[in-house]
This record gives C-alpha cells, sequence and structure tokens, in this order.
C-alpha cells in the first residue's frame, strides 16, 4: 500500500513526538511492506513565526494532497500576547473548519499497568472504558457574532452558540455507529434546561435513536456529567457532546485515568480526510529536552493505520508494542514516579525495536 | 436580633432539609435570644403544581420583603417533559435574574472525617480548600437571541453569550475581596484563545487586579482548569469564572471532596438580600423517605447568618455542631458506606442538641 502523510509537527514538543511516531510509522511500512511519504507543513506559533499565519495556504494544500494528517501539538508562552488572528490555536480552529473535520473522537482506556498514576482511587478507574465524540465545527467556536460592541459609552462582548439541525443529526449518526461497535449505550450531554440548542441536541437526539433499537440513549446535562466522569466512569460507553462541552469534558475525563501522556485522538472529515493527534499540548515547558512521551502520538499514528488506510493488523501491532512496553515497566517522565524515566527517543526505539 | 426569612423548600427532598435547617435556626435563636420569622413560598415544580409558575409573583414579594433567603432545591421528572417555561428550573433563574443575586460562591472543603468517601486519592485531595465565585446572571443563561430559526426549510439553534464589561468588573471584584481574606490567590478561568467575551474577561482581571497588588492573580483556561481540579485541587485558593463554566466547574468540584451532600452555597446580590441553597439538587429517588443528608442546607443557613446578619459566633457554633457530629462518625445514608446510617430527622436532632 501507498499513502501520503502530512505531517505537522507544531510547536513545543510537537516536532518531538511526530519524529517518533514517523520512525514507528516507518517501521511498520517496512514490516509489512508499505510505502508512506511523509510530507511536512507549518502550522500554529512555528507557522506564525515563518509565514506570519498560524495555517499558511501551503499547509492546507499540503493536507488536501495527502491521505491523512499526523499533527503533534500548536502553542506555547512566546505567542500567547499576540491578536487573535496571530495566535496558533487559530491554525488548529481553522484547518478543523477548513478540512471540514466535524467529529473529534477520544477513546478514554485505563491501563491496568498504570493504576498509581491516577489521581482517582482504583475500585472507581478500574476497567473504565469510554468515548468521548465531540463536535468539533459548531457551536461557540464559531457562530457570529464573536465581538466587542460600544453602545452609550457602554462595552460589551458578545458569543454565539449556533448549531444547524443537520450538523448536530450529522455527529449523532457517528456517535450511535460507534456505540453500535462498542457496548451499546449512547450518553448525549448538554445543558436543556437552560439552552434552545440544547434543547434541538436532545431532540435530534431521539430522532436518531430510533434508527438504533439496539442503542441505549440517555441523556445528561452537562454539570452532571462532569460530577459523574469523576464519581463514577465506567458507566459510560459512548458520549457525545457539542464542542465547548466537548472542550471541557475531554480534557477532564484525559486526566482520570492518569495518562494524558498516552491518549490519542481522531478528527473525522465526511470526505474521508481525517486528521490525529495526541490529546496533549505543546508543553513548552519541556519541549527540546527529549523528555516528553512519545506514546499519545504513536498511537494516535495507530489511529491513523485502522481508521484512514483500513490497516487493521499494523494498528495492532504498534498497539500491542506500546502496551507491552508498559508492562515491561518503562517508562518516560510523565510518568516514572520515583523510577528511571526514560527519554522520548529511547521510548521510540524500544516500541520500535517490538516492532 | 429580629429577621424575616423566607423559606422556599421546593421539590424532592427540598422540604426534607429545609425543615432540618429551620430547625437549627430555631435553636440558635432560642440559645442566643434572636427572633427569626420563617416564611414560607413556593418555587419550582411544587409552585407549577400549584400556581403553573414555576415563580409566583407572591413569593417574589415574599422574597422581597425579608432580609435572607434560604431555598431547598427545584426540579423532578414529573416536570422534565413540560414546555420550557413550565420547568422548575425557571423558577431558580428567574428569582436569581429578578433579584440580581449576581455571584455564585461555593467553597469546597475536604473533611479529614470524609476523606474514604472521596473518589480522589487521599494524597490529592487532602487539605483542599478553596471558593468558586461564579457569576451567575449574565452569559449563556440569558442572553438573546435564545430561539429556533427556519430558513430555507433549515432548522438551527442559537443561544448567546453575553457580558457587559461592568458585569465582568462586579463580580471580578468580588472574587478579589474574597481572595483578600484568604490565601490571596485569585484563578480566573475563561476560554480566552477562542471567546471573545473571554477575552473582555480576561482584560477587566488584569484591570481590576492592579487594585490588590496583594492577591496573585492567575489565568487558566476552562479546559484545563477542568484538569487541574482532579490533578492537583490544593493549588486553588479563589477561582471566579463566568456562568456556565461556572455550573460546570463548580459540579465537577463538588465532588471531589466526597462531601456533595455536605456543600452549601451563598448567592450575593448588590442590595444585600441573599439567597442560601444546598449545592446537592433535589433527589426525586430519595424525596420523601427521611434519608436525605440536612448538612448542606444547615451549613446554608450557617453561611447566612455569618454574611446576611454578621452572627459570626452562631454561625460558628452550628458548623462546629456539624463538625463535631461528624467527628462522631455519625452519618446519613450517603456517606454512611457500610455503617447504620441516620435518617433525617435524626442527624438534625444531633445537630441540634449539639447546639
Ligand atoms: C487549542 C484550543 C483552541 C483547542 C480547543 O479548544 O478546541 C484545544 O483545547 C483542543 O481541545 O483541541
Ligand atoms: C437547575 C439549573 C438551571 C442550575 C444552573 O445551571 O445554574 C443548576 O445546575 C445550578 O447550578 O444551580
Amino acid at each position: 500500500m501507498k499513502k501520503n502523510i502530512a505531517v505537522l509537527p507544531g510547536d513545543g514538543i510537537g516536532p518531538e513526538v511526530a519524529k517518533g511516531a514517523v520512525e514507528i510509522l516507518g517501521a511498520i511500512g517496512e514490516r509489512y511492506g508499505h510505502k508512506f511519504t511523509f510530507r511536512y507543513g507549518q502550522i500554529g506559533g512555528s507557522a506564525i513565526d515563518r509565514h506570519g499565519n498560524p495555517l499558511p495556504d501551503e499547509t492546507l494544500a499540503l493536507c488536501r494532497q495527502s491521505d491523512a494528517i499526523l499533527l503533534g501539538a500548536v502553542g506555547g508562552p512566546k505567542w500567547d500576547q499576540n491578536p487573535p488572528e496571530y495566535r496558533p490555536e487559530q491554525g488548529l480552529l481553522k484547518i478543523r473548519k477548513e478540512l471540514n473535520l466535524y467529529a473529534n473522537m477520544r477513546p478514554i482506556n485505563y491501563y491496568a499497568s498504570l493504576l498509581e498514576s491516577s489521581p482517582l482511587k482504583k475500585e472507581i478507574i478500574e476497567e473504565t472504558d469510554f468515548l468521548i465524540v465531540r463536535e468539533l465545527t459548531g457551536g461557540l467556536y464559531f457562530g457570529k457574532p464573536s465581538e466587542r460592541t460600544y453602545r452609550d459609552g457602554m462595552e460589551a462582548a458578545v458569543d454565539t452558540l449556533y448549531y444547524e439541525r443537520e450538523e448536530v443529526k450529522r455527529i449523532m449518526k457517528l456517535a450511535f455507529e460507534l456505540a453500535s461497535t462498542r457496548n451499546q449505550k449512547v450518553t448525549s450531554v448538554d445543558k436543556a434546561n437552560v439552552l434552545e440548542s440544547s434543547r434541538m441536541w436532545r431532540e435530534v437526539a431521539e430522532e436518531v435513536a430510533k434508527d438504533y433499537p439496539e442503542v441505549t440513549l440517555e441523556h445528561m446535562l452537562v454539570d452532571n456529567a462532569a460530577m459523574q466522569l469523576i464519581k463514577n466512569p465506567r458507566q459510560f460507553d459512548t458520549i457525545v457532546t457539542e464542542n465547548m462541552f466537548g472542550d471541557i469534558l475531554s480534557d477532564e475525563a484525559s486526566v482520570l485515568t492518569g495518562s494524558l501522556g498516552m491518549l490519542p485522538s481522531a478528527s473525522l472529515s465526511e470526505s474521508g480526510l481525517h486528521l490525529y493527534e495526541p490529546i496533549h499540548g505543546s508543553a513548552p515547558d519541556i519541549a527540546g529536552r527529549n523528555k516528553a512521551n512519545p506514546i499519545a502520538m504513536i498511537l494516535s499514528s495507530a489511529s491513523m493505520l485502522r481508521h484512514s488506510f483500513g490497516l487493521e493488523e499494523e494498528a495492532d501491532t504498534v498497539e500491542q508494542a506500546v502496551r507491552s512496553i508498559l508492562d515491561s515497566g518503562r517508562r518516560t517522565a510523565d510518568l516514572a514516579g520515583s523510577g528511571i524515566p526514560y527519554s522520548t527517543s529511547e521510548m521510540v526505539e524500544a516500541i520500535k525495536e517490538e516492532i
């Protein structure tokens, strides 16, 4: 199989972990006889520095000519004081919108070997395994107006939470499809006791549920969901929610298992051009020091093998390799506790050897 | 001292816990020679049933003639299918808006004696003690438009996140005032990398901070805050945030210590007429069974004694009584584990005896 992969390393630890993923994919290509071609593009702060634009047209064109996209991470204190359009995050928001990456999927799995790293008690977190499906191209993130207003000497600011019914339907269907391949339960999270958009969200959920009689639908208010994630994370199978709630809840969920540095995500489009990135950020504090945990990025590339290229066995091989390295006790600094930490490159090397 | 207290028991376990608080206040009145007059009003589902209105004018008038308001809880499955205007929560939203209760304060304290009830590991949760200051009368909750739109056969829904600069200033000042009496640190939570309202929020925070040189200001993105609350709750002193973020984060925070049934809240106005209510909801599943934990409601009334009436000693007495009952191992069903639970009325009786 021949595939073109766009690699957008981004900022902070992005380049280090992206390099790791590329090496692993190279090893997979060698072992299974695939030809992966990696082409690099700029995004985020580094793109602002070189092109004055967090998402240059060249990058977008590169992505459109590729079969899948691997993204490291964007952002850092260097650009925090920039005006809104010149912030690294704008690159991320723009690529989502331009490529219509409407669904962000974040699986939250517990790793038995990482139990000590979880802030939660063992009996709460054990066996947790759920998926958050976050709407990624609508809601408060993109609604207009989003601006400052001045009237009678009074300043105000407004943002707009806007959803078309069809947008909600699209993400809801995906959530039910995914739940069908999992434990047959969808938890739709909204704030229907306050927001009109949430009431529409709930209606659409009920409507779509009719086509999936084998899947149980449950509605949960977002404030309650924020509690339930901590009190009893095992109750969840597939959570589906709008953009802002999804941002908050998926970050909350990502620390439950103590494995933030290990969690991949996939952002899906209808066109088939998908983007894969770790859940963690650019971690400027440890950037360039060969300390970052490359596993989230490596698992993101495994997710790419499976979902974009249909390479099940190859994806399994990567995931197995990661699991056996962890079982053997090898850890990067984020998870090493009082043990001796592996560097980023040592970790990549170890996983490569397993493959 | 003579005071008129409006008691709005509401729905579910509301009446049971409100009754408990009234008894405790009665005992305090007797011991310290105050005359508290309790006058009852309807709110929520029970008000819909009797008056066809979740906040009847009589209730509002009663509140306006009182020195402080005690609220139980509202809501229940019975009214969940009602049209938006006839839902119990509307009573809550309306009373906040009508009485200009712009600031909700939720202290999150860890109780050494309840450590086992926390979902978090001991070393994470120990010594946690922070305050969430949530803006309560603005943002997505009240912005217009909040409606369904139909255009070219396409249905959509819109909600509006709107803040005036002065509204932000008011809550920010309060947060800094409160932080001054605590550990001198304000964490202002926003989503300034996406929302214009958050960028204004951040500007106002910087501006107000100048008047409080002894208080440290830190900005945190809401998604990161949702993580940090779990990873390291001890880092917080005073958190200030807008209405919807506050709703989500304060509910998340309320389960960290394992003492949801014990957490009071106060909603403050500029006029001096404040409202006190437990953080927990109406818990319809255990309503009417004399099982509910009355402590959150009782501590809310202690907060009333302190903040509305300036009765420091009396408030301390109530809080001390609660603490010694807990230290002696007495628990209601929510916290009893495998022990024998106290009923609501037994718990109230025990606390009363301490007083
Ligand atoms: C960087 C930021 C704009 C982004 C978001 O809020 O979507 C990030 O938090 C994420 O979750 O991918
Ligand atoms: C009942 C609901 C409208 C309310 C809110 O969202 O403010 C509740 O969750 C709260 O936090 O008091």
